[in-house]
């Protein structure tokens, strides 16, 4: 089974080689993870306006895949930036948002899950995501860190002692019972394991939490909802042959 | 007062000054009405990857319009398509999103409404933004029209007989007491007044409730609100310098 | 265009005067606001008692309106008081009341709003009314200042520094992005104005988003829906003739 | 224990007399219960208007009733007019709403309840009731027989006949397995009992629910919640010495 | 009438005999109160494992007083153990589960009640009931004594002291106007009585609200539905003859 | 890794086997999947009854095998009985209820799923399990197929057209776009495969759905919350030694 994580924006080589290690590491038996980033977008997601940046270059990318024969794509951004328009357009491929796959999974292992995401910017986004996924119930708080996503790899020991200092804050004053980690870079840096230890509650690590969520759904034979994620009009009327065709350019002025 | 109305891909000169002439004529006296296309967009929006298609672009506009002295902008697309990426990257002009407007419209003027919109492909994303909105507990249903946008012009009596007919069923069957239109292409098309006329109950013209939104809210001195949509952490740091400073290239292969 | 803003009590006439200027200076151009108190009601409300306390008279005078030129009437109270009701023996005029309009307009400008009423008594409606809004979700807290509304304007410099306070806490504390003053004594005290300069976002004045709806409405040929808000079937079978028919006196001891 | 159940508009001794005989041989042993119209009101409650029209009067009859040995007030419209205002105003006799008594035993018997009402223009009040009891999620809809309240006792068999067949239709088609009568016309009428019978499902009589309701609660020792229903500031304060003072009358022209 | 009271565990005889002349005394005149225990169950509900544990016995025992002429059962635990079981299997008899009864005449009396219950290990089951209920939007918190149950008694002061504390913390910062006392031993020590007192609101006595609610709908002739409470298919289509036949032991090893 | 699959009653030794086979074959490489049944149950699950019946039998065989070295419990009931407790008495195995683990994938694959349930009297628990997974917003409707769990292997091909039938009307009447099958019998009929293929949605299995989230979670190192489900405090306080010591028998008559 081929699986493709796609990164929406350009991303340096040897962080996707460090990032591609552990994803191989963590993917089942006989499952190949590919990481794939886009030629141009954000440097992160701290703001809408850098999850659209990354969208159209990044479908265009998942639009191919889908004609290969990657059995599934996972989002490279817990902010799931897209993950509407990329499943429209996919036929094939199952395409997984990781922090669709990290509340979910939360959602199976306790009563009340908080998020916490990289910057206060980023917290309305939060609500509206878990109020989108059906999972505003169980919500208790969407919280950040407020440390930069660029600069977690170099503050790991800082980021993770206020993780832990948010994450416990939840559990003993709110009763959160569990804990969703917003950020794929927080993934990378493996403070989900160090925080379940700490706090005696599972952490979702996105990365983690996404890609076994898309094995097991290939594993079931299922994909998303074709009827909830309709392929665009355009496309299937055949008046447009191309993801291509559905961008027009003014020609006069 | 000058408000933009800033359609997120390109459209024929002839249709601007069609469209042009109308916002002018429901504008309240003393204010001006600009559309102004984006060069590069979705013909029309019938999927969610054509919203996220002309997103970057008209945010680039609305960009240096927020420096300009615009009051307000409202959206050329009643799916709102990246409301909340332009609020949070303009701190003088106000950004109305045509949807939203119309909802909280109808919501003052009933106790359920329906939206009716272009395609089937558009239902998800009709509930979508009735919840983010907060508005779920009166929304009845989002209904599809299934005419082409770009073919609604050309069969305005056919489109507005299909409007009337569901609009019907939806309040003699389902207890609907007004209703959304879903399409700035329908606003300009005038069938909400004949609906209104015809059904009985008010019918939102998206086009002349945004509007009327947008000059209220300037008038009452109000702004969609900072707290809620921050400006972009790498802008507000000085990290980056503008916009273009959020896009990044990947330079080595 | 001429619009009615009914007190549903008695108020003294140098108090009328004092409004009557401010709301014809909010108003549009071609814009005529009138105020009409009610001969018998509540000093001020308080309590659900003195909201229902003023509605009957309310109700015949809005009765009569609707039969004249009026355009809207805006219910001079943020309690909304008998807003049903005057929808219901309305066929012409519009009417609006200033605690929907508002929590709407802080719906559309941000994701969470607090309400800032007069009493602690007013707290449970405060909740009632968004619920009834259908804004539940959006609302934050419904806070009082337990300053007596007849104090108020006595007191406006204490009342403002608690309003800020109160507010900064909303903000600050609990993530509010916008806020509503639940009072039409505060709106006319022009505080709304002062709080979204120091707090920062923005802060609804209940008389001047009240007013700009109904202008709003109006102008986009609008009239709250008659399917929701039906006219009494006493009347419309013609058992009644007026709204005097509908009250019965008991004639024997 | 005395019970007092207010009828808040004029009735004819009669019907009183035929009521009364029924009420007190639904009463528990030991409870004397006494009906009590008001002198000015409503003939029947159809509209929002009709039921703000009784409640001033019931009011008072309510406010002087605190101050005796009554034990509960059960108000006599299944509409719950004024609930919350009477509830405010009385510090010793409980006050009970049929609606929300007979829905809150529906609530305990059953999962989904369906209310059936007498004129389409009460079924936005019917959503209105249930969404403020915190009961929203329990209720199917909200049905009209659409046979005027004044007409039901002399087409007691027709109204029987069309309440039946509404109810089966909810319990079909619509899987409700318990119905609320919203109308105390009809509680009178004896025909909940005859409904169960047939349907084979649990059929309020809002009469009786709400009596029991009241002698369960005296019996328990518990009164409405005054921290919830807060007696009205200018009392409290001693600003104003009664009810009375609470009107205001203008002076002046 | 006679009621039955059924402990799902066994207990003393002096308890069951002290508890007998509670509930004797709080029953109406003409009803008779007996109190059976199971043979076999836990000694106190302070777990989901516990709460099944009794569920099977208290059943065969519900089971053979639905032939008896009992009118009403029970439950002698204010976690609701098995309600839905205990009303599929049956027909004659209406149960009561005590948690239900209460939350539902907390939110007659009020806005918002909080659930004192024994330890923090109940508190996501009160959470969960309060939503089966339907009357989650009413719920402020549920709130640990942590006194185990059986020391309860042993503890009255101490734990009347502590329930006041959180109570009174309920209602000063979380604004709740009424409590639910979340299990029945806090019932049977009458501390409820004491908090209303003492905290100015009402507060609910599980045995004695739970007591009055079956009265009442027995009074009413209403039972639970048989259409929400489906007795066992098995059952009705005569496969199984008896609650016994639905129990299968391995025959073969 | 070692997981078990727990039927809650006793199953003959020839359909273990044929679903031991198929469990196995679902399963990843290197993963072991034992059957164990419980000696006394109930032989299939039509009512809550029998839900409860298989419960503490159940629980005594995950509380050892807790003890010994399996990774995760699959409960062997898509009713997910006694989830609660199952995880309240474990520390070390994770256990997985089906419904909640298929709800949640189909969560994800789509925005409204609707559930196919054996028997009538299965709905109610239907909506219960949905609301307590916090997933009753993307719940459309459960329905019933209304054929004995215990025949459904005997009528494979009327119970497929039967659901195929039934999931269409979900699909084109009420706009589902996945659904669950809510009885491992079906699961382990291979229908939901067929289904998927014909009806063009996503059709959960619960079996394997319930599998790949227990792998899932197992390899992401995740546990269930014991925040979420506490260890029962007379364990943790050491007054009861074991699981056994929780049961109390009455010693005296």
């Amino acid at each position: 089974m081929k699986i493709a994580y796609v990164v929406p924006g350009p991303m340096k080589r040897e962080e996707i080689s460090r990032r591609q290690l552990l994803l191989q590491q963590w993917a089942n038996p006989g499952v190949t993870v590919e990481i794939i980033d886009v030629a141009e977008g954000p440097a992160s997601v701290e703001s809408m306006y850098e999850e659209y940046l990354g969208i159209p270059e990044a479908a265009k990318i998942i639009y191919r895949l889908d004609q290969e024969d990657y059995a599934a794509v996972v989002l490279g951004c817990a902010g799931d930036p897209g993950l509407d328009a990329l499943r429209e357009i996919t036929q094939n491929v199952l395409v997984i948002g990781p922090r669709e796959a990290g509340m979910n999974m939360a959602a199976i292992l306790g009563h009340r899950f908080s998020v916490l995401t990289v910057t206060d910017s980023r917290i309305p986004r939060g609500h509206e995501l878990a109020l989108i996924a059906g999972l505003r119930s169980k919500l208790v708080h969407v919280r950040a860190l407020n440390i930069p996503v660029l600069e977690l790899a170099q503050n790991r020991s800082a980021a993770l002692e206020k993780l832990v200092q948010i994450g416990r804050e939840e559990v003993e004053h709110h009763r959160a019972d569990s804990l969703v980690l917003g950020c794929m870079s927080m993934g990378f840096l493996n403070v989900a394991e160090e925080m379940t230890e700490r706090l005696g509650i599972p952490v979702m690590n996105p990365v983690r939490t996404a890609l076994k969520t898309a094995e097991a759904l290939v594993m079931c034979g299922l994909h998303h909802s074709k009827k909830g994620y309709a392929y665009p009009p355009k496309l299937s009327s055949g008046k447009a042959k191309s993801l291509d065709d559905l961008l027009h350019k003014r020609t006069s002025p």
